[in-house]
């Protein structure tokens, strides 16, 4: 089933690791905040985004020098938004990644600062491109702006501050999600159609390739923390239930919320069917998101 | 000598307002992200910014409904700023032009969110104005990522705050304005040559005149905090001699400082005279800035 999947990962996971160090490296800024920002970007992960980008460009077939630069960008802006999350006012964390978090090392002040750096670098390095036209720039920076502001994933940190405490429903729950994790994915799908120059009809499967993966994504996180031990995750197990976070299960029950994940999954495999995207990495990858143990 | 600039301002300043608030109200967001935004924005100012941009175009005789737009742009990415500057991590303060800053009235977390989003949007009306041509959007997307920040205002605070309680030199003070509070100033003045598609002579030479004039408005900045009052500022006066924070005064005596005044603005006076636009609202708003009491 991964035959195409795991060597895609091994060429490209590296790549996306040297390409977020040299957009790093370059910049004239004071040393501390380069290491900080340098710090969270080296933090590792799945860099799930910045693949879902370069696979979509492979599917259509299409070779672009810049789209691994745009893939990078998404991770910097995921990254940016990990260091705000981590902090003490917003969710307090201490550790990501087994690592300390941005500001329990720089400091509060300096960790706000190197997200705000992140943030801004990205759109300043997608206008700065090469090999693509002036015309998608303006299109990635447009989406990327939407999907990653108040109408996409800052929206969703809002929403999902707001319903600590409550109990939501499985619509308000979904427009969480929709918005706090699945506008940047989406947007990382989007991107490669974008950057391929893919016609209407592609670019409207994948968006709905990419609205249900990412909500399958997030219903198997909830499922993980349930099903998984803290070795396997990599992070404390077990934590939704304690702290009476909303979640699929808890709306749905266990059952419920794996009936819902095969759901997702399968309107995201009938949304590559009608553009013949069905039988190669976009598939792997979902079902990689839907079966992942962490 | 103030003939041009009153009406100018009288007349630009409420449209500001208006295209401030016009840009926040139609977001599809979380009402109470929406109204954290709208509260800092609609905190007043000079906004000097903006129609510094506006008086370029007006001076180039150039008229492009995008401008008021692009200018509102840079008052949210400078309100953004003083958002997060204003948080108990940074600054700590409580007030800013008399209101409680963001995070008392908002909470910390909403306030560090409304900042976020608030960069995030500016680079998205950017990319989806429709007076100006894509290369027009780039260039400036471009620079205003450099200007704001690590390599621009972020990077400034960074250096501010690693100055603090350290005796810098008149080289160090001024890179700290330079980037801290000069770099988007003058992208303000840079974008409203890029928007009348200015030739290269006008816009080095308004790079110029805008390096000198953002360190005037700094230089003027710490005098008034020496000669003013807390009532003619709007903000407690004296309060940099307090914190033995490193200003023009502190470094090069009151007398040197408005020496140090006086040459700034004539270098920027100078650069104007090159391409035959010192006898207009650049020359007016130099005076505004170098004379002003608050």
């Amino acid at each position: 089933m991964n035959d195409l999947l795991k060597p895609f990962i091994q060429v490209n996971q590296p790549l996306i690791e040297q390409q977020l160090d040299s957009l790093i490296v370059d910049i004239k800024a004071p040393a501390q905040l380069k290491e900080a920002m340098a710090y969270s970007l080296q933090a590792g992960g799945k860099r799930i985004r910045p693949l879902y980008l370069l696979a979509v460009l492979e599917e259509l077939n299409v070779q672009n020098k810049d789209a691994i630069v745009v893939a990078s960008t998404i991770e910097m802006i995921h990254t940016y938004s990990l260091i705000h999350d981590d902090l003490p006012s917003m969710d307090n964390d201490d550790l990501r990644r087994g690592k300390p978090t941005n500001h329990k090392v720089y400091g509060e002040a300096l960790a706000i600062l190197a997200g705000d750096a992140l943030v801004t670098l990205a759109f300043g390095i997608i206008a700065r491109l090469e090999s693509i036209t002036a015309d998608q720039k303006i299109k990635l920076i447009d989406q990327l702006s939407f999907a990653s502001g108040a109408e996409g994933m800052v929206g969703g940190q809002v929403l999902d501050m707001h319903g600590e405490g409550k109990r939501l429903t499985l619509e308000q729950l979904e427009e969480v999600h929709v918005n706090k994790t699945g506008a940047l994915l989406s947007f990382s799908i989007l991107a490669g159609a974008i950057i391929a120059n893919a016609s209407e009809d592609v670019v409207n499967a994948l968006r709905k390739y990419a609205f249900h993966i990412g909500l399958a994504f997030q219903i198997q996180d909830d499922i993980l923390d349930i099903e998984s031990t803290s070795d396997q995750l990599g992070k404390t197990a077990g934590k939704d239930v304690l702290s009476e976070k909303n979640t699929y299960p808890s709306i749905l029950t266990l059952a419920g919320a794996k009936e819902q994940l095969q759901k997702q999954y399968d309107l995201a495999m009938e949304a590559l069917v009608t553009v013949d995207l069905h039988n190669g990495l976009l598939e792997q990858l979902a079902n990689y998101i839907t079966k992942r143990s962490n």
